[in-house]
């Protein structure tokens, strides 16, 4: 069949949209009509061409909401009209990791996905009979798109895509690190670096769970108005303190009990091991830094009882924990609405990673 | 009273024998026959003048055993002649460290302890008049010393002095970490970076709680022979394999459940963190780095699921869990014995000091 979709021909120029041809589903695999994507830093991080696992020529988008609409061979978890959300982390419930009962870290498909191709070494996309490869298994800037049948979690069907699909990427990133990586318990403190979109669900997951004091760190002042409407209880700017992680400190009597780190910056993550609690704090990286930086501190944090660590996709198994947040989502306990700050039609979707690239939107979505 | 004692009088001096002036406990307070005492890293360390917080003249000495010898006024936990271990890191169930039920680090007593003084701001040392600081709150190279309350670990009758006393540091530090802070489960994985007297306790926690593969690395081979004795699995020596990281991975099917690093050398703390396994690998850091080193890394080491950790006395929350691991001592389920190299009168207690400088003991007792 044929599909729109965006094409990424090359790193560091726009897209182009294009009727390309997607083969069908083979076996354990679902088509899906995408019916909205956001557009998300990572696609931006990749198209720039500083993803040095960055391929080309391909379809991009991993933040999609949409419907089967057919299903090859021996799919039997998923039929005709199911509304779903593609999964870049997939769950088999089969692998190691699935059944270390440990992380959500699916490496079902992991070789062929970082390399654009599905389980079988083929792209299901072309033009013109050359290939176009697949990105993060999910390349939700085609509005039909082939994924594994593992990779798609199935949502209620009065979700509304252009709201949910931000739960395929964004969404289940910070909240997930609250409630599914650290866990986080009520009345606890916690700090959060960097008051973008991740942050800004970092915060409202805080909230939902019960934390008390919510610290916000951003060296944008601007960004506090929305943060404080998501749960912030206080504002910290590291440029108006002589100190960020002795403020921290003094603010919380000891330190915080959980610091989640939305930025990608390396020395930022520093801080905010430093700032948790003596014998117990722990800090989450969720930031993703560029290639080849590293992380420092004394040993001494961590012996005196500080725990560094990290989450990806918040440590959600993506069709066991996806659904769940969408209902959070339809239940009133998160926002979403508010983070979508522009919708756009597929042909502007080059305006959405403008925008983005600029810092005037927190989540761009294009609806097909 | 008067109590022979061994003085450090100054960084990099031996220590020199005395009768030295020890006041009577004060509320809160007790006096102990101390009839046993390791020698421990730690005591060198300070006596070498490495250690910035290292004060003196003091009396040194952290991993004894004893006997109660009087009470000062409001001591209810303990009576004359009740066996105790000294705990250089108290447990008084009351601070918010205590409280949190998520560290052993109390800090009841942290700033007079880390100053060598009593809880009053006074040593109960002295000599012609002028005061000698504890140290470590405990001061074990002396035969009597005053140690508050909260400090003391009640221990049963019929445990040999001259073998117990080494669970006051080394033995609760290594099975500990493996116990306590890792809480290592049956069928684990683990990697224990240095074969000395905390990795061998290492080693024999996780023979004792069910660990599958045990892998010892060392560069001096010699020290295999004892840890296979101790529960040891499989030995790496890193000059004898191209990258110790990757030899432990594959050696393990992806990396080690835990590692333990138990030498002090960021540059090992890395390959620790490193070799444990994508998703959930936990690395604890034991060891004591040089003042100013620090532990760098990849973020996308913590963002891919490991986790960078530490501990400090094994975890272990000195009242109620020293006496524990001396029931495990008498019930057989651990070895200290063999661990025991030299047995010294206090007179010889700097060869002590040399054999330990020398590489030529795992542990040296003095025994009063």
């Amino acid at each position: 069949m044929k599909t729109r979709a965006a094409v990424a021909w090359q790193a560091g120029h726009p897209l182009t949209i294009e009727e390309v041809d997607l083969a069908a589903p083979k076996a354990g695999e679902v088509l899906v009509e995408v019916k909205a994507t956001g557009i998300c830093h990572t696609d931006y991080y990749t198209l720039s061409g500083a993803d040095p696992e960055g391929l080309f020529p391909a379809i991009l988008g991993h933040e999609g909401a949409g419907v089967v609409v057919d299903t090859g061979p021996g799919v039997k978890s998923l039929q005709l009209g199911d509304h779903v959300i593609p999964l870049y982390t997939p769950e088999c419930r089969e692998c190691k990791f699935c059944l270390s009962r440990k992380t959500n870290l699916c490496q079902a498909i992991r070789s062929t996905q970082g390399r654009g191709l599905m389980p079988d070494e083929t792209s299901r996309f072309s033009l013109d009979g050359k290939p176009i490869l697949h990105y993060m298994g999910t390349s939700t800037f085609s509005n039909y798109i082939v994924v594994p049948e593992i990779a798609l979690a199935k949502i209620r069907k009065d979700a509304p895509f252009d709201k949910v699909c931000y739960i395929g990427c964004g969404v289940t990133t910070g909240i997930g690190a609250v409630v599914f990586t650290a866990k986080v318990e009520a009345g606890a403190h916690i700090a959060v670096f960097g008051l973008g979109g991740i942050g800004l669900n970092v915060i409202q997951g805080a909230k939902m769970v019960g934390a008390d004091k919510i610290i916000g760190i951003d060296i944008n002042p601007e960004r506090a108005t929305m943060a404080r409407e998501f749960g912030m209880t206080h504002f910290l700017n590291p440029n108006e303190v002589d100190n960020i992680v002795d403020a921290i400190v003094q603010l919380t009597g000891g330190g915080v009990d959980f610091s989640f780190e939305c930025i990608g910056n390396t020395q930022i993550m520093r801080q905010a091991l430093e700032c948790t609690h003596k014998g117990w704090g722990r800090s989450i990286i969720i930031g993703v830094a560029e290639a080849g930086a590293e992380i420092s501190t004394r040993p001494f944090q961590l012996v005196t009882g500080r725990k560094w660590e990290g989450s990806a996709f918040g440590g959600a198994r993506g069709r066991t924990d996806v659904p769940k947040i969408v209902d959070w989502y339809m239940e009133g306990k998160i926002k979403i609405d508010p983070l979508i700050t522009h919708t756009l039609k597929l042909e502007e979707i080059n305006e959405g990673f403008q925008l983005m690239k600029a810092g005037k939107s927190i989540r761009s979505v294009v609806v097909y």
